[in-house]
């Protein structure tokens, strides 16, 4: 009798379910009034496909299918006998399980490229699947949810896909900070501080400002041999506050000989100032400095979300890349994306309690069940209730009243309806409220005007 | 540059999507008027969930996932040497992709005995994976869609499956032919026929008759070693036509001596009485002697659904199961059950033209870009669209206006916007219709008004 799910995964319950298509359909409304076009790609890719795309860590943590039939014939008998797994599971694989949307997508953008109108403007909501250790909050089989435009380098995109954040998020009732930065001014404080050739050093180092405080920050800079006439350049940087304004103009000064520095504070400007004309709801943009998520990837804009009232890390990501399809041979294909953090997202509605209001069951009202003549007359008011769109059901069996209105109760469902002998005489329902412990006496287009 | 999708897989298109969400939601709406709650379970099992549950075929044809790390380190070398995958796979695979629906509900259903709430309505719509030789309409990773009840042998939930095919196959617009038949209908016959030993020999010979005819039948049933006297018996069976009340009086005659038979005739007279009482919609409900589908699984009721516009098979089917959680070592549960077969009635849907009007976007309307001052404006038009839920984008770019025409007309958006200087002085937008080829001067609340 002990059976399970696999480790890191998980089933969904009714009303976990309810909860999920919520979040779900909230954000496929709030893409498509924002114009993207959902896509679906199959769970698995041929192992091409993904291998090598993520790193040696990535490679390691993407689940490979095995083949089917007779899968060790042609394997070189050495590989076997010396246990070489490296050699081995290539030969024995010819898929792999989706390790996130972006690669797959990269892949469809590619093969349909003579299909596709550009620029392309597409959302994606499907599982994914890493065989990380799992711990709290992490998951080996988990949904990715990306809105992606590319094939185009407007800026118009970036300050879209800020109001689609905030139209997004303050749909559901989350009051949240857009962070900003962009890859261009951290590639021109490099620059100044003459350490071009160590950008990644610094911003890996930057990155972690939140965590470490600016002291070690600049004892990890130092530890990465870093010169100290290069961390007073950086120093300079991070002292840079107060409102945005005010901080791109001493950005400006501090940067005047980059070249790439000034264009990304050019375009932080724009993205700033459409802003502010557009307005947001619940949201607030942020400039951050110190922001570098996924730097070797992103090119200019580069997002990150944080809930205001849940401290939980980000609950979205994104940015401006330039070479997404490259690893697929399509070169010059630009686009910026935003990711939604979907099992994070999920966490702080729970734990603001900001879900609407879902019972077990969609459920309306439960008839409890009296005998073969009650249940057949029950069985025509459902069908009334069903065909003006009402969910409604009736307890299979005449047993005693209180196990049937257990089985309501705990399902929570809001309604019992009791249609005894009396009631077929009269063409009547008596209605239980169980929330509020009321009972009343209704006929049939009664009922279905009230529970519509 | 040459990519591709794993054979047997598929990407879906935007336009796909927005037909398959129609299909998905359309029937969640439906399962939830009948009061059945959604689940959803992994894609993947544990191994040994899965393996032995579908016989040796499926066995063959599930996808084992590959043990990530030095899975070959506690394997025998002698496993290794002798390419003996049958030993190898078990031991360097923990886990393995969903097969069908049916299996991991029954290990959902062991597993959280204790906080369901019986009889437990489910439905289920997720994609399963099956190693099978792709071919046209049968692909490796494709949806099932199921709704089954368990915990409870009453009759009532077989006619209120009759009635849910009819609500969501009417919501689609097809009409339809439910087939049933009874299991104990095809035992009370074999045993009326001396044959209880050789059951499934008669069933497997049954369900051809539709392909081979009677006689082919016949010849099938004497290869298959059964006696003459027997073969009259089912020819007396095989020959009882007419009404359903004709048919269900003549076969009671027939089958006078079985008790298990008559059962199957009493359950069937329950489910065609009680439909006839509720009425059915787009739907006729035919009693199919001959129907066996699944047989070793079903013990009462047996149901089939064909569209009677397109030949295809069938779109639908399930039955009556007494042991469906046996395997996991749960006893006695009874359910009964269906499954739509999503694929095909998307075939059904697209051959007769009854998919709702989809276009290639979700976008109402397409705003041209005259440069930066018309994109500001058209920016603060767009921002008001879709806080009104309208759909509505901006072109990136002031480019030739050929081109961005082109870009609204080959995704289909129903309206394009024009914002020039003259537009920004009046407040006004040019509206053209692209349907009807028509243009008009509007406001910006005239067109929220006009869009909504």
């Amino acid at each position: 009798m002990k059976v399970s799910v696999p480790k890191g995964t998980r089933d969904f319950s009714p009303i976990e379910m309810q909860k999920r298509n919520y979040l779900f359909s909230t954000l496929r409304g709030v893409f498509e009034r924002f114009s993207f076009d959902q896509i679906e790609t199959p769970s698995f890719e041929n192992y091409s496909t993904l291998m090598g795309k993520y790193g040696e860590e990535g490679d390691r943590l993407i689940f490979k299918i095995l083949n089917n039939g007779e899968y060790l014939k042609k394997v070189n008998t050495d590989t076997l006998t010396e246990k070489d797994t490296k050699a081995l599971t290539p030969a024995i694989c010819d898929r792999a399980l989706r390790y996130d949307l972006t690669v797959p997508f990269a892949r469809y953008v590619v093969q349909h490229r003579n299909d596709i109108t550009f620029p392309f403007k597409r959302f994606q909501m499907q599982p994914v699947w890493r065989a990380d250790k799992p711990q709290k909050g992490r998951y080996r089989e988990f949904y990715q949810c990306d809105a992606d435009v590319v094939g185009s380098d407007s800026l118009q995109y970036e300050v879209e896909l800020v109001q689609l954040y905030d139209t997004a998020f303050s749909t559901l009732g989350l009051n949240t900070t857009i962070r900003v930065n962009n890859r261009k001014i951290l590639a021109g404080i490099a620059e100044v501080a003459g350490i071009s050739d160590q950008l990644i050093d610094f911003t890996v180092a930057l990155d972690k400002l939140d965590k470490i405080g600016k002291d070690g920050v600049v004892k990890e800079l130092i530890g990465r041999g870093i010169s100290n006439s290069a961390i007073e350049v950086i120093n300079n940087v991070l002292d840079v506050k107060g409102e945005v304004k005010d901080m791109l103009t001493a950005l400006a000064a501090l940067l005047e000989t980059s070249e790439e520095g000034l264009k990304g504070i050019e375009e932080l400007q724009y993205i700033f100032n459409q802003t502010e004309v557009l307005g947001l709801d619940k949201s607030t943009l942020e400039l951050d400095l110190t922001l570098a998520r996924g730097l070797n990837y992103y090119t200019g804009a580069i997002f990150e979300v944080v809930s205001n009232e849940v401290t939980l890390g980000s609950i979205g990501g994104g940015g401006r890349y330039d070479n997404l399809t490259g690893i697929f041979g399509l070169k010059d294909v630009s686009g910026v994306g935003i990711s939604f953090g979907l099992d994070r997202i999920y966490l702080v509605l729970d734990e603001l309690d900001r879900f609407p209001e879902f019972r077990t069951t969609a459920t309306k009202v439960c008839f409890m069940n009296f005998g073969e003549n009650e249940a057949n007359q029950c069985m025509v008011y459902l069908k009334a209730l069903r065909m003006a769109g009402i969910s409604a059901e009736l307890f299979p069996k005449s047993t005693k009243m209180n196990k049937q209105m257990n089985y309501a109760n705990k399902r929570s469902v809001p309604f019992v309806a009791l249609v005894g002998e009396d009631e077929i005489a009269n063409g009547t329902i008596v209605l239980k409220d169980m929330d509020k412990g009321e009972q009343s006496v209704v006929r049939i287009d009664e009922l279905i005007e009230k529970l519509k």
